[in-house]
Formats: C-alpha cells, sequence, structure tokens
C-alpha cells in the first residue's frame, strides 16, 4: 500500500490518469449485486476499493457495525449473492509503444473480468495479483467489470470452517472460537490503472547464496518482465546511509563482499541494503525504475539439542524433526506469538494498522511470528515492516484445520496460488519458514504425509525458494500446541505442573484466556447485558461461551475457583486478566528453563480480528494490550530473575517453594550477580533471601537454588513473590499467586526462606 | 533380461548385428586398467558384459573366489583403477532413415563413451540407460570406449560407508555388518547395439486412475520418441487369455471399464494384462512393436487403526504418520523382509537368481518387499517377476545411513538417477511405495526433514508417479527398527518380553541371528579355522565377530548361556537357528496379534550378497534357506494358531504360561474350531487343554485363554509347545523353548493346564 497515491487518487472526483512517474490510475467503482450470474444488480452503490462487498453494502444500507452486539448475523444473507463491481474510464493517452495495464493485486474468491462486454479473464484464488494488458480493447469510453461469485462452500451443511476444505481461501472467516462467521468477498488489495512503456520489469529477484563463513554473498538477479530481451539494465546496491556498495551493468551474476548481515532485532541489526533497478531503453533513458529493500541472511531448521539422542533404547523409531531455528550460524531461542487477521475484512487493513501491531510485537521482545494458516498471507507492507523491525515470520499457506482433497482442480489452485505467495514473501529477509498450514496431521483436520496438497507445497517450495525451510504443519511431532486454559478442563491439571512435566521441542500454540477490559467489554456488549455476563447474548456471539469447550473463553467457573464469586465486571475482568497474565509467564518462562532442547515459545494469540468478550490474545481489537501483553513482555526479555512455582494457590501454613533462575537469551555473556527474592503480601515486604549466580554464558541460562518458606497469615487472597536483581532492575520479576487464609484475621507472622 | 538374445549374441565370435526383429546385437569387449584417466591400459582381458571389472580381472588373474577365506581382500587394490572397455565393430548396413544406437541399461559408477576416439558422453550415475545415436560418426571400422572412473570416494579416511555420503551409488559395498568391503565397477546390465527405425517409441507408459469405487479406469497412454509426430500408433489391451479387450487407434484417453485389479497374491490374483503398442509408418506398416504387463491397482498408505486418537491429553503433538497399506481399498496386513543385493556384483545378477529368491517369498507368505536403500534398484526381470508372483515392492531410493548434502552437484545427480528409478519403476503393479532411504533420520545418518535430497525425491515422485506413496525414511515416526538380537545386548531383555510391550504402527526391521549350515561354512572357512569359531579368522570377514556391537552376529554367547556349552560346531550352528527361528516366530507373530495397530512386519534381513557365517539373513547366499526360513513362513501363514510366551527358558517346578491367540489376515471368514493345546518333552506328549474359538470375521484376530501349568521334570533341555487345530492340520503351529531340570534324572510327573 503506497499511501501518497491512495491520497493522489481520492483528489479526482473522476478517474483520469495521474501523473505521478509510475502512472498509476485508481478507478472509482460502484458495487451491485444479484442472485445469480446472469443477471445485473438491480442498483449500484458506492465502492471502496480494496475494501470487502459486506462493507460496501453495510454503509450504503446504513448496517449496525458488525461488531457490536449480534449485528454480524444481519450480513450472512451476504454470503450467497453475485457482486458485480464497475467502474468507467476515458482512454488515457499512450505515446508509442506504452501499453495500459489493469492491476489488482488481490481478488476475493472466485471472479471474471469484463472489458467493454469482453471477458478478459476468469480466476480463482485471492493470492495471485491480476494484470491485465488492455491496451488493444480500449475505446473512447471504457466500461471495467469484475463479477465475484458468491461465497465457496463445499457443502450447504454443516455451515462451518470445512465449508472451505476445497478452496485455497482461509477458512477462518467461515467461522471459529474467535471469529465470527463473516467470509469477506470483493477487491482486497490495491488495484489501479497503469500506463507502462514498451519494456517493463514485472519482477526482480536478488537471489543470493552466502558462503558457510557469511562472508561473502553469491548473488543472481532474477529479471521478468516483457520486451526485455537485450535492454540494457543497472542494478545498484546501496547501504543503509545510501552510498553505493554494488553495480551491476547488464551482469546478472556477482559477488557481494562482507555484506552486513539482517539479524531479528534482538540479536543484532535487521541491516537492509537498498536495491534499485533502472531498465533502459536502446538510447540509454531510463524507462523504468524498481526500488525494493534486501537483506542478507541465512535461515535454518536444524535439530534441536538432545534430539538426536532420543529415541533410546529398541525397536528404535526416527528422532523428532528440527524445530530449532538458525539465523546466520547462531542457535536463536523463538519468543512470538501467533498472529491472526487484524481485521475480519483484510481489504481494509491498512500499513498503519499492520505498524502499530509490529511496534508492539517489537516491544513484547518477540522476535518471531507465525502467521497462522487460517488466516490470509498479509499485503506487502507486513512484510517490509518486518523486515524493517527485525521480526521473522513463519508463513503458512492458507491451509487449517481440513482435510484438503488430493483433487486435480483444488491441486492446480494451490499451485497456482503457492507460486504467487512464494514468489512474492521469498525475497522479504524476515521470512524464516514455510508451513504447509495449521493442525493439518492432527484427527479433526485428517491429512497426513500422504496428502498432495502438502506434497506439493514442499515441492513449489523446494523449487521457487530452496534456501528456506519447510514444515508441512504445526504441530510437527516433538512439537505442542495447546492448552489453551490455565487448568486443563478434564483432570484440572494446572499449567503450573502441566509445563514442567511437558518436554517438547517447541511449544508452537498455548493459550490463556482473559476476558477484555471493561472499556471494550462497553463498546460490543449492549449495557443490558453486560452484567452478569449469559450464554445466549451478546456475550455468546462474542466467544465468551461455547466458543471452544467447556466454559470458554470465558472461564468464570476457574476464575472464581481460585478468587471467589465477583461481585462486579470489572472484579471479574481484572481477575481473569491477572490470571492469564501470569499463566502465560509460566509458560514462556518454563520454555525458556527447557532451552537448548526447547528452541521455541509462541502463544496463542496475539491479536484479533473484531473485539472479543474473551479470548486468548493479548491484544484487543484493533490495537488494546490486555494487562497478560505486559507480563509476556517481561516474560520474554533478553534476561529475567525468573521463578517457578508447583502451583498457582497456595494455603495459610503451607510450605511455600519456588525454584529461582536466570534466563538469558542475550547473544553476550552477563557478568556475575545477586537476585533477592521477597514475598509480599498486601503492603508487607518480606525479605527472605538471596542468591548469587555466577557469570552467565551468552545465551545460557542458569539454575539456582529451590527456596522455601512456611507461609504465615495474612488476610489477603493473594501474594507476590518479587525477584530483585541488584543493580539491574530491568531483570527484575515479579509474580501473583493466589492465597488462602485459614481466618481472615489470623495475625501475621514473619516467614522465614530456606534454600 | 532377455536370455534368447545373449544366447544369439554368444554365437556370434565376431560381432555383427543379428538378424532378430529389434535388431540387436551383442558385443565382444575387452578390459585393461591404468592409473590415470589419460594412461592406456597395458594390457587388456576379455570382459564379460554385463558384470564387474572385478570379476574379469579375478577370472583373467585368477584369483580365488572372493567369498572364500579372507581373498576378498586381494580384490581391494581394484577401488582406485581406471578401467577401460573396448570393443570394435564394422558398420552395420543401414536401410534410409534407420540409425545405429549404442544402449546400455546400466554402467556403475561414472564413466566417459567415446567412438572412434570422440567423446560422446560423460555420466555419473549407474541408473541412468545410456542411449547414444551414432550414425553419424560411423567408420567402416568401429572402436568403441568406456572409461570407467576408480570409485568415487568422499574422503580417504575413514574407509567406510561415509565414502558414498555424495553419490548416488549403493553405499552397502563399501562395507556393512554383513556385506565385505567390495565396490563393483564396470557395467552392470543389458548393453548392446541397436538398429532403430527413423521413427522409434522409446518410452511408453500407460498412466491410468482408478475411480474410487475401482470399477472404471481411465487411461492415459503416454509416448515418447523420435519423429513419432503424426504417426499412426495402435495400442492394444489383452487379458490373461489373450483376448484383446480395449484398442486405441492413436488415441491417448481411453476409459477401461470393469478392470480385473491386481492383487498380491495372498488376496486375491496379480492380474496382469498385456500392453502392446504398434507404431506404424506413413504407409501403415508395423515398424515397431513394444509389448509390457501392466496390472490395476489402487495403492494409499492410510492412518493406522487407532493412530488419529494418539496421542492424548495437552500439550498435543501430531499423530503418527500413517504406515497401513491399503490396496484396492482394503486394509492389507504386510508381511515381507528386507531384500538385499542378492550379488555384491549386480552384473551377474540373472533373471533366474531373482526368480529362485521370489519363489522362495512367495512360499514365505511374504506379500511384501522392502527393497532397502543400501542397494540397488533391481533389474527390470525382478520387478517384472514380483508383478506376475503377486509380491509388493517398498522400493528405497541409493541412500542409506549417510547424510547426503544439500550439494548442488549432488542434487542434480539424485534429480537424474532419481527420474531414471521412478520411470522405469512406476510401470509396475508391484510397486507398492517409495521411500527416500534407510534410516536417514536417525543420529547415525545425521539427515532431517528440512534435507534438500529427500525434499527432492518426494518432489520428483510427486511429479512423476503422484499415484504412489511416498515416505521419506524407515524408520518413520511410529516404526520400528530392531533389535537385531535374541536379546538386548546392554539390557539383556528377550525379544519375548520386548515385544509385547512394544507399540508400534510397523516393524519394518528386526533381526535374529543365526549361524550358516555347516555345509555352508565349509564353503567359505579353511577347515583348520573351522573349529571353534574364533575372531580374527575368516569367520569375522564372515560377520561371525565384530560385525554390528557385541559378539555379533554368531552370538555364541547368548546361545551356549540358553544351551550349555556347544561340543561341536553341528551343536552350535543348531542351537542358534532353533533360537533364530523361534525369535523370529515370536516377532512376527506378535506384530500380527498388534494389528490392526499394527500393519507391517518385516525382518532384517532375507538373503545375503555372498555367504556369510552369522547373520541375521533367512536364506544363505545364493538361496539356501536356513531352518529360520520355515519358522517364518509358518509364522505368516494367512491362518494359525499362535501361542504368545513371557520368556524362552523355563525351569521345572516354575508356573509355566501362554496366551493362546487365532491370527487370521485371511479375506474372508473362518468358521469357529477348536484348538488342542500340548506341551511335549522329548517323546512324551501330554494332552492339557482345548480351546473352542468363536467364528472369526475376515481379516480380525482372535484372543484366546492364558494357559496355565507347573512343570514337571523332564531330562531335556527343551520342550515343545503343539497347538493343533481340529480339521485344519495347516493352522497347527509347534515352539520350541528351552528348559533347565532342577536335577536330570528327577521323575517325571504329568502337568496339569488350566486356562
Amino acid at each position: 500500500m503506497k499511501p501518497i497515491l491512495i491520497f493522489i487518487a481520492l483528489l479526482f472526483a473522476f478517474p483520469v490518469f495521474s501523473g505521478t512517474p509510475n502512472k498509476q490510475t485508481f478507478l472509482k467503482w460502484e458495487l451491485g449485486y444479484s442472485k445469480t450470474a446472469e443477471s445485473m444488480p438491480s442498483k449500484w452503490i458506492p465502492a471502496t476499493v480494496p475494501g470487502a462487498v459486506q462493507l460496501d453494502i453495510a454503509k450504503a444500507e446504513k448496517y449496525g457495525q458488525y461488531y457490536y452486539a449480534e449485528h454480524w448475523k444481519d450480513y450472512l444473507w451476504m454470503e450467497d449473492q453475485f457482486y458485480t463491481y464497475r467502474t468507467s474510464f476515458s482512454k488515457p493517452d499512450l505515446v508509442v509503444g506504452e501499453r495500459a495495464f489493469f492491476i489488482s493485486k488481490g481478488i476475493d474468491y472466485q471472479f471474471r473480468i469484463f472489458l467493454n462486454g469482453v471477458e478478459l479473464l476468469s480466476q480463482e484464488g485471492m493470492f495471485t495479483p491480476v494484470s491485465l494488458d488492455f491496451t488493444d480493447l480500449l475505446k473512447e469510453n471504457n466500461e471495467l467489470k469484475i463479477l465475484v461469485y458468491p461465497v465457496p462452500k463445499l457443502h450447504p451443511k454443516p455451515v462451518d470452517r470445512s465449508q472451505a476444505a476445497n478452496v485455497a481461501k482461509p477458512a477462518v472467516s467461515y467461522g471459529w472460537d474467535w471469529h465470527p462467521r463473516l467470509v469477506p468477498l470483493g477487491i482486497w488489495d490495491e488495484t489501479y490503472l497503469e500506463i507502462r512503456p514498451a519494456s517493463f520489469i514485472e519482477d526482480f529477484h536478488v537471489n543470493y547464496s552466502l558462503n558457510k563463513e557469511l562472508t561473502n554473498a553469491e548473488i543472481k538477479l532474477e529479471i521478468a518482465g516483457r520486451n526485455l530481451k537485450d535492454l540494457p539494465f543497472v542494478w545498484i546496491l546501496k547501504d543503509e546511509n545510501g552510498k553505493e556498495v554494488l553495480k551491476s551493468e547488464g551482469k546478472t551474476k556477482l559477488t557481494f563482499p562482507n555484506p552486513q548481515l539482517w539479524w531479528p532485532h534482538d540479536h543484532g541489526k535487521p541491516y537492509l541494503y537498498t536495491s534499485t533497478v533502472l531498465l533502459q531503453d536502446a538510447a540509454g533513458k531510463v524507462i523504468q525504475t524498481r526500488e525494493s529493500k534486501i537483506g542478507f541472511r541465512r535461515v535454518k531448521l536444524v535439530m534441536n539439542e538432545g534430539a538426536w539422542r532420543e529415541p533410546d533404547g529398541f525397536p528404535k523409531s526416527r528422532s523428532v524433526p528440527p524445530a530449532q531455528l538458525e539465523i546466520n550460524g547462531r542457535k536463536i531461542f523463538c519468543k512470538g506469538t501467533n498472529w491472526v487477521n487484524p481485521e475480519i475484512f483484510p481489504g481494509i487493513i491498512t500499513r498503519e494498522r499492520y505498524d502499530e501491531l509490529l511496534k508492539l510485537a517489537k516491544e513484547a521482545n518477540f522476535n518471531i511470528l507465525r502467521i497462522w494458516g487460517g488466516g490470509i498471507v498479509n499485503k506487502e507492507s507486513f512484510f517490509e515492516l518486518c523486515d524493517e523491525k527485525g521480526i521473522l515470520v513463519w508463513q503458512e499457506f492458507p491451509l487449517a484445520c481440513n482435510n484438503y482433497p488430493d483433487d486435480a482442480h483444488y491441486l492446480s489452485i494451490l499451485k497456482q496460488e503457492s507460486a504467487s505467495i512464494i514468489n512474492r514473501v521469498k525475497k522479504h529477509p524476515s521470512l524464516a519458514f514455510w508451513c504447509g498450514g495449521n493442525e493439518l496431521f492432527n484427527a479433526w483436520s485428517g491429512m497426513t504425509d500422504q496428502s498432495l496438497a502438502l506434497r506439493l507445497l514442499n515441492s513449489q517450495c523446494l523449487e521457487l525458494d530452496p534456501n528456506s525451510p519447510f514444515i508441512p504443519t504445526s504441530p510437527l511431532m516433538g512439537m505442542a500446541h495447546g492448552n489453551y486454559v490455565f487448568r486443563d478442563l478434564q483432570t484440572k491439571e494446572e499449567v503450573f505442573s502441566n509445563m514442567p512435566r511437558a518436554h517438547y521441542t517447541a511449544y508452537t500454540e498455548f493459550g490463556m484466556p482473559a476476558p477484555a477490559s471493561v472499556e471494550v467489554l462497553k463498546t460490543i456488549i449492549p449495557k443490558e447485558e453486560l452484567w452478569p455476563p449469559k450464554p445466549g447474548t451478546s456475550w455468546e456471539s462474542h466467544h465468551a461461551y461455547k466458543a471452544w469447550v467447556g466454559n470458554t473463553w470465558l472461564c468464570q467457573d476457574i476464575i472464581e475457583d481460585y478468587f471467589g464469586v465477583s461481585n462486579t465486571l470489572e472484579e471479574l475482568v481484572a481477575n481473569g486478566q491477572l490470571m492469564q497474565g501470569e499463566g502465560y509467564k509460566c509458560i514462556y518462562e518454563e520454555a525458556r528453563r527447557q532451552k537448548p532442547y526447547c528452541a521455541m515459545a509462541a502463544n496463542w494469540c496475539y491479536n484479533e480480528p473484531w473485539p472479543t468478550a474473551a479470548n486468548n490474545s493479548l491484544i484487543s481489537y484493533p490495537n488494546i494490550p490486555k494487562p497478560g501483553f505486559y507480563a509476556v513482555k517481561n516474560a520474554c526479555r533478553p534476561v529475567l530473575a525468573s521463578a517457578k512455582f508447583s502451583k498457582f494457590k497456595w494455603s495459610e501454613g503451607e510450605t511455600f517453594f519456588a525454584d529461582v533462575w536466570m534466563l538469558s537469551d542475550l547473544p553476550t555473556d552477563i557478568p556475575a550477580g545477586k537476585v533477592k527474592i521477597k514475598l509480599v503480601a498486601g503492603t508487607s515486604e518480606i525479605a527472605a533471601l538471596s542468591w548469587d549466580y555466577s557469570p552467565m554464558k551468552a545465551n545460557v541460562n542458569q539454575s539456582g537454588p529451590t527456596v522455601r518458606c512456611k507461609l504465615p497469615a495474612w488476610s489477603t487472597d493473594r501474594f507476590k513473590v518479587v525477584l530483585e536483581v541488584e543493580g539491574y532492575p530491568e531483570y527484575n520479576s515479579e509474580y501473583t499467586l493466589a492465597y488462602q487464609p485459614r481466618t481472615v484475621e489470623r495475625k501475621r507472622t514473619t516467614p522465614v526462606m530456606n534454600q
């Protein structure tokens, strides 16, 4: 998305070709709908492009905000209509050789394009851009129409994600435990007319391979376009200061010595070079300029430490697959999160929305985002921002929780869509690896290693981007998904005891639910439904009830088991949000303690596409961090003092104990230091013990003592464990635990902590 | 291999073009060797083609048989020579348009071909056939030379299989625990001159897909060749009676209704049709005829019964990959074995050698052979015979126990070789599935799912043979390799207790060692070394000592632990062979009891490439079954009464117990019946119990009672458990167990068996 161009386009009430150097013209569109492909719409309404047909209708017909109350239900009929976008424009002035193109970076999902009544394209697939040469069909006045088909559905019933099991369209919008049934359709990415010179570069890729020592990049320039044969081009690589560091006049193979490497932000600088390719005409005049950022890095998935030693004994099976990311030869502990569509209608996502969310992701100390396969492959600005911010991207293809078939038609669409996705995204240094999709090798999906769709994706990635790893799905063997609640709904085992028992190479999904803050709740739930929360109300539509299993996602019963009956909404929300934060800290920090066998921790989920009443998300729609966000941010600091507890609720008179650790993912050594461990009840601070930790090697944790104390009496229902690191307040940590006094009024005594 | 043509070729003392219809001429070759590629050999010896350079030298220079004593060591110097094959022939008479070709189906491993001093080809790879059009270079008298390079070695040290880690050459010949270090080189498959008409079909493939109900085959004929454009062809499909059932005159897409299906021999008839394609010239005259057999079947690897339910609980990982073979919609329990090269020098393998071994495999009730990736991909006659006999083939690519690199050169050779292999073997209905190679995801190999070689093979199979499953290696997760001894060398746990504890989807390698029979031992071990066996003698060279780990493969210590010190070679061999049989029966029958979760059992290994002194093999070189072969044959009968024991050795006074089962892999139901269970010591038969089993559903086992009895005194060191099925002696089973009397002379009593 180029905001300046959009701005220019909006200035023109009537579409004419703008005077911008790249001669792009944004058009003014109208939208209509009808029951069949053949019948014409009876009326036309203004259309916003990019956008979604639902939003245009809602605006024109004054629908209530889809995220308020149960309004989303009013939108359901829109699934089954045929939509026509139309626009008209006058013939552009073309100098000799110039061609007029219609460009769309994405139309969702099945569509046909007509110019002056002539069908030019019929396509299935929202990720393959459209590029149509209109020139020979142009009249003085032209009408352009795009017919968009209804939401594809494999079967009429059941009305759920399985309807998307034979399309390369994100399954999430068919309904999920945190996403209403709202299936976008329409033009969802930049769309414009473009005048192109006779010769034109359509795609340009700086392919490189780094030598073993990372001191040299062998570069191969790949240029694709029209009438390029024998035309001179110049390629220039500039460093961050704008200094030219490499230049090619027509040569496609070059050597670049000593490239500055691109690193994720917590391991170095995400160094970006500027690549500029200039196309010249026969006279040497520059007729086209393409600029992009490139970063040099090597990514591998290697075996986790200790994984080769498993399994032991006979009969012997294979070892688990690798889940340790290695960037530029360095094994990196991945701290991240699962990213979902930041909007239900991806057409309205802007660079600014991405930027807000990615700023927060970096603030949370995340170095990787898993772009979950239930959602879209993001727009270009997303990847540009990840490149800049040094955030790795685990990119999934749009397959999730379905059994995508060994069917020739589906496979042909998947081949087309995956090629478009790979060829676009592979240019970004933030790309960590490809993944076939979400939970495909679990019972609820039913795919296996033999499924042709996944063999095809592996093959496509190998052919088009052999330097990036590929995994067929998550979880792989040895990787973990879940749990998604504070304590197991069947066994009632708390995350505090479950996590230390777990032994996985990567925790790639784990959730802790929390209600949204009261201010958010007020924007989505009518006042009269707000308290107390009940099933069958807007609370349920917003996933507080009957979302996943049990009483998810509000989990009021669990919250009240620990902190008693809530008297107000504020109290319920505060306790639920506290438990989310403490639960998440437990998992992230325990995963880090399990390093190096464990190499990754990513919670489910980061953000949400609409405001939920309760959800595992860290950030309420659109960009409002929950308190749990800050808990996770603390747990993911490069260095911190950390305490491990065996349970959440402790009773008066019981011997409390905790293991103390220093965690470090820092790529440099840390000197020795001292941790003070305190128990705090209310305002009374009980100093008890200190631990002198030894000097710490880069990227290696240190386990400390187990501290113990018999819990005295106090009157609150909670207490804190505070770790203070002498001279390094930025390493301090604080945990809140639940407390059960024998009697509320019992006199306090000072506990003594022991190692 | 077409024996009739070879015979004709041998008749001609001087090569001329034979008068056979397909105008093939076999040439008379000579061989020489030299220190460099440039220097010419100083002398020439007769060469046998196909064969191996080592065998030609051994014959000419009167070397001892490589399999006797330690003679193999005398052959080692041959690894590092350059070899030149040469032959001469006079110009053939060609009618207008005819072309003269040099054809070789396989030259091992790196070579260059020269005609009259002009280099025509330089190739690496033994599985890609050579097809060179000589016509324009022919003189009146022609000299053809093939320069074969020394054995490829990644590094000079260590001298082991890791030297083969960057070549598509079978690693086994670099030395294995049952294969001496003898690395073949030279022309190893059919090689001849051929006169071809101006238009010629070089490859023909009947591609088909069966509908879901298996009632219809959609056929697509694929023809490749020279100057075929617009030439008429006729394709005829005939049934087993020679009746024409389908015909195409030029059309490549056809429908074949109600094809007879090809089945593995224990589930139906391996029905083969005859496919004939006739190429006609413009006048309609038949200028070429190609005939082959084809079978119609659908193969899938599907999830094992119960596998979707695992793993349970949170955090949740993925389920194990599928290891259940489904043929024509029927889930089949695979009983098979691991096939290794039947010769050290594959050049001398004939159709007859294959036939002998495959007859025995069918006799052993095996329905699948795993063609282990340490060896070659077999010659065409192997697959033709498997097609005929109804034996499934699990075909691995030549990768085994090495870390094959992400290296551009290696990958290019692998791509070439895998394409040649796939395009040849995919035509055979016996092909069950493809596999990347042996134990590649285990620590000793070090490859992972990210290894480009395996991603490439997956991709190649998907592209060239999408209807056949592909697995990257064996074992996969959930599959088992090992153990390879009667009791674990560390823990001393017997297979009788280890196997029932195991829970795997497929047991794809498991071994039980046995010494070769005395007659075989006498052919390989000099008389003076024969008794007692000792390390450092021919016993060791023939793998009785220091082969794998511990005292493998003779395992005299284990044998004598059960049966006391052996006084003669005969006694040692008999006891070792008995234990092999009983151990193998335990595994095969236990794997069958674990059906349907378990779907496959294949022992390590079937045959051997030279006579070993001790080995896990069932058949001594070349085709001499050990007693264990017959034990396995019994364990693999479609239906049998089976007893499960918790250990091998029982003591006087101890309460012996066994679980009784009826096992059935039969595709039809079986009526109810009665099993009599007896203990037999020496000649005294102690009838004790009978079990009335219920009617049995097709392909479903039935578990019976546990029978118990206090063991009386008798004087032998072993006893038998005999199961007799009333009216069905073919279901009877018999087991021998070891016995420890308290005193030899103690009086016998009659035991009583109880359920």
